[in-house]
């Protein structure tokens, strides 16, 4: 089969890859649809060393599994848990020590005709959710991470640091809460998509220092960082939710002394993800760039990696 | 009155200081006994500007003030807050916006024969317990800032880094919950301390990373930071206890990937602390180095400079 293989920091076209066989408790899943995301990049840059097909942000067709997802869209959660170990005993599956991730850790991902996954990480695409919409279930889950982690008030004053696509979805689903919520970024162009949907936004130098409950830092660069910690008051709660290249350098003292809390943010819930895609509370339509059939996966990456692109598709039906 | 006044990274004994005059709402408190934090040390490394009286952990007889504390031996609160500000009003005083703080931020400190604090701000010394031992009060209450923060469950895995005045304080308090505790630093007298108390003591070496609830960074110094960090299991939380000099440079990657919280921790609640000490729950007494007079209290400073030095208290009755 075809799809797009990374190796050495190299991602090439393949079109004679082995068609997975599903083992037991997994599903072979055709794949329709595929987002690329900042992690693929950030692998291709060898932020974590990878082997293997890329692509995590998927929605595919389930061609052999349960009777009750055959022939069924689907999405899926990218992490294989074991079921055994101390974290998945503590229902903490994302975080399992012997886990595999879809296109990330040793488990060929989702750029190609086909994947495999364990059946219960496999979620039906309601009806009226379109394949390109919920190819956004993935990003949109880690989005609402956040909310699994921070309790977010009705009167809590937010910050949304970047207007990328993941700061987007971030924005679009913390505003749902019913919070003060600015959007702040150097795209206008990007700024004006969560105007549209009744969020505040401004560039940067808006933000007033030492006001805001909860900042989100989604940039993954150091500036973005800095302002997230200096928006927040004290006993302020900042969320990391990008990698980022090497590390970080903050001032630990002014942490200690305004008792501020870091929180690192990963994947998260797949089914409030779609149901927010159902109810159209998500509008993830302004967010697609441009697709490209999977031959054409190298030019769609090249774009991906422009400066400011927005989401770019690889559709595995054209 | 005699005091050691800190300007320009220069700790003085001065014998002509104005005895203050208690504003309305404060009262004159003599100084009995004063305890020498490393906050005092890092402010006359120039950690943060300040300019007069230094020392925050004391004890005192009430001079002048409201009958019911009138000849009262008395500890208090270090952050005298405005009661008016945003911070105030959410019942966080300890971060006013406009707060003067005892010997630390515009408020003359305990190192010399009298001082002032709001009447609000003193509690009572239970009878039972000696002037000597409440001296450290303050350093409990803010071990005990760590539980007002976190909960801490009796199977939780918890390690203490640093085995030092402050790290004692904490491994005492957090052993009292029934936790799983570890403490760990380099100075064999010390952890044979915490040994005595039942806690689990050992050398860095034995910390196997990835394991612990919580970790407790009370050495103030990076390595101590890294082994905190390390020690995580994925969803734990560090909690920073010291002041750091400097910047601290960490892998916001792993932060991310394993959903670490890190935490900053100040000051805490004096009516536990004080009732913990009066239950004879935590023992302080052989963590007290030296007593001296007021007037050899810069050979005091010398002494608590040194590396490894316990507490070093200030008397002045002698």
């Amino acid at each position: 089969m075809k799809g797009l293989w990374l190796e050495n920091n190299q991602l090439e076209l393949r079109d004679n890859l082995p068609q997975p066989i599903p083992p037991e408790g997994e599903a072979l899943v055709r794949v329709l649809r595929a987002g690329i995301c900042n992690t693929d990049l950030e692998l291709i840059k060898g932020y974590y060393p990878y082997k293997g097909i890329l692509g995590h942000e998927f929605v595919g067709v389930v061609e052999e599994g349960p009777q009750s997802l055959l022939n069924q869209r689907v999405v899926g959660e990218i992490n294989a848990s074991c079921g055994e170990c101390r974290f998945c005993r503590r229902q903490q599956p994302t975080h399992c020590e012997n886990r595999t991730v879809l296109g990330i850790v040793n488990r060929d991902g989702a750029f190609a005709q086909y994947l495999t996954l364990p059946i219960g990480n496999l979620h039906r695409v309601p009806d009226g959710v379109s394949t390109d919409v919920a190819t956004f279930t993935e990003p949109i889950a880690a989005a609402l991470e956040i909310q699994e982690q921070v309790r977010v008030h009705p009167d809590d004053k937010v910050l949304v640091v970047g207007d990328g696509k993941l700061g987007q979805l971030i924005a679009q689903t913390l505003a749902l809460t019913g919070c003060d919520i600015l959007a702040i970024g150097h795209h206008r162009e990007k700024l004006a998509l969560l105007e549209a949907r009744g969020i505040k936004v401004g560039y940067p130098d808006v933000v007033q220092t030492r006001t805001f409950d909860l900042s989100v830092e989604c940039t993954g660069n150091p500036e973005g960082f800095r302002i997230a910690c200096q928006a927040l008051r004290p006993r302020g709660t900042l969320v990391l939710k990008s990698t980022y290249a090497g590390l970080l350098t903050f001032d630990a003292s002014s942490l200690v002394v305004d008792e501020i809390t870091l929180m690192g943010s990963r994947c998260g819930p797949f089914a409030p993800a779609l149901e927010l895609l159902a109810q159209n509370k998500v509008n993830v339509n302004p967010l697609i760039q441009k697709s490209y059939a999977l031959t054409e996966g190298l030019t769609g990456f090249e774009e991906a990696k422009q400066r400011g692109s927005l989401k770019i598709l690889l559709d595995m039906e054209i």
